[in-house]
């Protein structure tokens, strides 16, 4: 089941300029960075309400953040959602003909196991599910 | 003070289809069907958690939908967060240099006030500020 809109991530080019801007936007502080090192991206998350946003700088030239800004500008890169049970979610969507992009739930940045849906599925949307990793 | 993330706006070439998929891909159906004439769009809403996904479709030429998707395909076209008092967020952001596409603000779908920040202001993302009308 999808239960909560987690995260929205937005690809940028200046992770230091887009944190200072998001931080006057949005009115409140950041409460997180992480290095995805697997992903080569630095995160930034901000927490409003029940939803996070995350910003995302890449940090090497195949990072697929900074493919993304060469080829169509900073923007919205994904949409995020929390599973309860990511990988039932992955085998219903499957099963309704939809493309994952990764076999197997993966290990993302927030302590997430997280799974992607290909854009060309859902209208050019590019999907996440993710499920907190229990401790 | 930003409260929320409200929803997220999806534009799309055919909306009947992206309402069957995204009824697929969430595991639920739309609790709304709005027509918003002044904007030349249709709508459908799903609720995730405490978030909303808004499929747009244009219903003429010159709707700012149809623009978009002409012009970038389908995809994610704005992300709405819930404020508490509109004006005195309009008038925070104009004090830190956003740029507003409207100076007061506007009636949008579902029963809200709605302003746009630029997304030239927003590292190429388009921002709406709504706040629930009250009856």
């Amino acid at each position: 089941m999808f239960t909560n809109l987690e995260h929205l991530g937005l690809a940028v080019q200046d992770l230091e300029a887009a944190t200072t801007l998001y931080t006057a936007l949005l009115g409140l502080a950041p409460y997180k960075r992480e290095t995805v090192e697997s992903e080569g991206v630095d995160t930034v998350f901000f927490q409003v309400g029940g939803s996070k946003i995350e910003l995302l700088g890449g940090t090497t030239p195949d990072s697929a953040i900074t493919k993304f800004v060469a080829k169509k500008g900073e923007g919205i890169h994904h949409v995020a959602f929390e599973v309860d049970d990511i990988r039932a979610e992955m085998q219903r969507l499957r099963a309704e003909g939809f493309t994952l992009l990764n076999e197997e739930p993966k290990r993302g940045a927030d302590n997430k196991l997280v799974c992607f849906v290909h854009p060309k599925s859902a209208h050019g949307v590019l999907v996440e599910l993710c499920q907190s990793i229990k401790e």
